[in-house]
């Protein structure tokens, strides 16, 4: 920190298991990462390279290599994963993380149906080669999966070995754990939380009013995932109660009457 | 391509006819349009130097040099055209663009009134000296152009020697081919295409709700406009079925069942 | 300006006294200052780092350093006074100014409650330190000022010593000035307008519509904030009557017939 302000929430440090950013890149340029890490590098966790974005960026070998420059993992979005799935192509894709050295992956099925015992066998055999994140929810908006069935998505899904389950939102926020309108559908996320410890879940919150919902549900170490490179500063400010929208909310935990 | 992934459409090569992506620039520095171009260059056909950016834009004569050396046509906005145009600076604007070695140039009426056979006048006029590109639809959203009028216009514009015609949308994506709220005309634009080929048209459609739009209608090869940088890659997937809101899209064509 | 154009409105010149453009940098890199300041740099007056992001960004200074070189005042957003206001570290702060050589600080109470006259009492001992910007208006969307007391509030302010009062509308836009989706309250501007001279007041803008409103309401020498870094070159273009938004607008005052 740049300078001393008393009481202000304690943050996590690095290599946090709770607290986490999770970035999603969907196409910036080697100059842009650095631009980007320079600034944020310490504030984030891990980085999404978008759906199949990795499929036409020129430049991925360069930009894999400045996330690890940095110490940041990297992995490639679940949308990856399920085009190479559909394609009966799960081999390949086990040598496409070989052949670039990827150390996380992530396992979904937000645009196809698997049978969910496929899913977790996906899992299984993926953690053997890498440290596997995997999502649960439809990126369908017509799809609305119960809590008691996220519930049990999730476990079943961590049993597997997952490291981490990230709750789905698309880049846009709108679907999901959310309503249309970018809501957050607070009963299901209350519901999930009686059984699933929250440093097991990455909520995907792209939007800002979104973030102000987990971190004042969740303090400033909730793990938080989709958020734009350019957000993560404006979100640090959020998980330390410096921006207009929790300034008082963690004021109160150190007795500071709000004037 | 970066690895090898099955049943995925077949983009055509540049210099492209048909599946031309057409870029906005309202403002990047010569850094920013480097960056750019490293990563989305070969999925970039064209770039529009958004209206009269580039009458406030200190750097104009490097970032022409930048988009050239790329091998990537630019141009200027309709908007600057109109604006020489009503202040009777025809003859100024023509020698603006060869003062700058312009190759292309956007002839449009978008904020002005001209009777159309005086805009076509200024197409023949202008492309014995650049190709031209003409535009169709008004930037006033109260100004509702019916389908045969819009057909009239595109058939005329391109016999009196238009290279292709653009359908207005503005930066904003809501006039014009679309609703206030965004939403597609989708019987204008069918219409549309009983009488003028879609290889002559260039689509505007910032939002990515109309780009999906357009690829389901027109496929993986339709010409859109009004791109902004950073999502050309994003876009790029969308026409390839490898982003979720065209996954499905393209698989049936390859006899791939939907899991 | 890159070519001659005729009737375009005039600008000020800088320094400037009206028709400011206050740019909010809510955590750019240092690269991304040069980026943005070689294309902006004469078009912006002020520079914001916004609310409290001072506090997470790890390359204060070098950040500083570059806005100066750059002959450009940047001041820390409103709230970060605030956040040191409310934890009773008044004198932390100035001394935080004097450590970052800050010519500039901004006063508002935008998120905490101060006594009028104890926030004017604050003007007054930073005036001797710095150039003091001071805001009125309520991050709070509940809470809503009627005009005579908005008039109030910032005469008091200007009498304090606050070099100009700004209109909060955040980084969003829709608060203070604006109604929830944004829409300027046009009848609260006017009155305001009727006791304070307009130089005296910078309106935070965010959104292009709200900043059309402005430049037809009070033309192209508005001082307007919160402008974003790569809205800035389309904010000049708006001011000059260049861009479709009011293209017609300048031009009757040069008796130009709209076509």
């Amino acid at each position: 920190m740049n300078y001393t302000l008393k009481y202000v929430p304690e943050r996590e440090a690095k290599p946090r298991e709770k607290g986490i950013t999770m970035v999603m890149d969907k196409g910036l340029s080697v100059n842009e990462i650095e631009n980007f890490l320079s600034v944020s590098g310490n504030h984030t966790d891990l980085v999404k390279l978008g759906w199949a974005t990795s499929f036409v960026t020129p430049n991925l070998q360069d930009k894999l290599r400045v996330y690890r420059e940095a110490g940041i993992p990297v992995y490639f979005g679940g949308t990856l994963f399920e085009a190479f799935i559909i394609r009966g192509q799960f081999e390949d894709y086990q040598r496409l993380l070989d052949r670039y050295g990827m150390e996380y992956a992530e396992v979904s099925d937000g645009s196809i149906t698997i049978p969910h015992d496929i899913k977790c066998e996906f899992i299984r055999k993926l953690k053997g080669q890498v440290t596997v994140i995997s999502e649960v929810g439809s990126k369908d908006d017509t799809v609305i999966i119960p809590p008691y069935k996220w519930i049990e998505l999730m476990q079943a899904e961590i049993d597997a070995g997952s490291w981490k389950v990230i709750a789905e939102a698309r880049e846009s926020g709108n679907v999901g754990l959310f309503r249309g309108n970018g809501e957050v559908r607070s009963g299901l996320v209350e519901e999930i939380l009686t059984k699933i410890p929250q440093e097991s879940i990455i909520w995907e919150a792209p939007q800002k009013s979104q973030q102000v919902w987990f971190v004042k549900l969740l303090g400033a170490n909730v793990n938080l995932g989709n958020i734009a490179p350019a957000e993560v500063i404006p979100l640090e400010t959020v998980r330390l109660g410096l921006r207009g929208d929790t300034f008082n909310h963690f004021l109160k935990d150190f007795d500071i009457p709000v004037m």
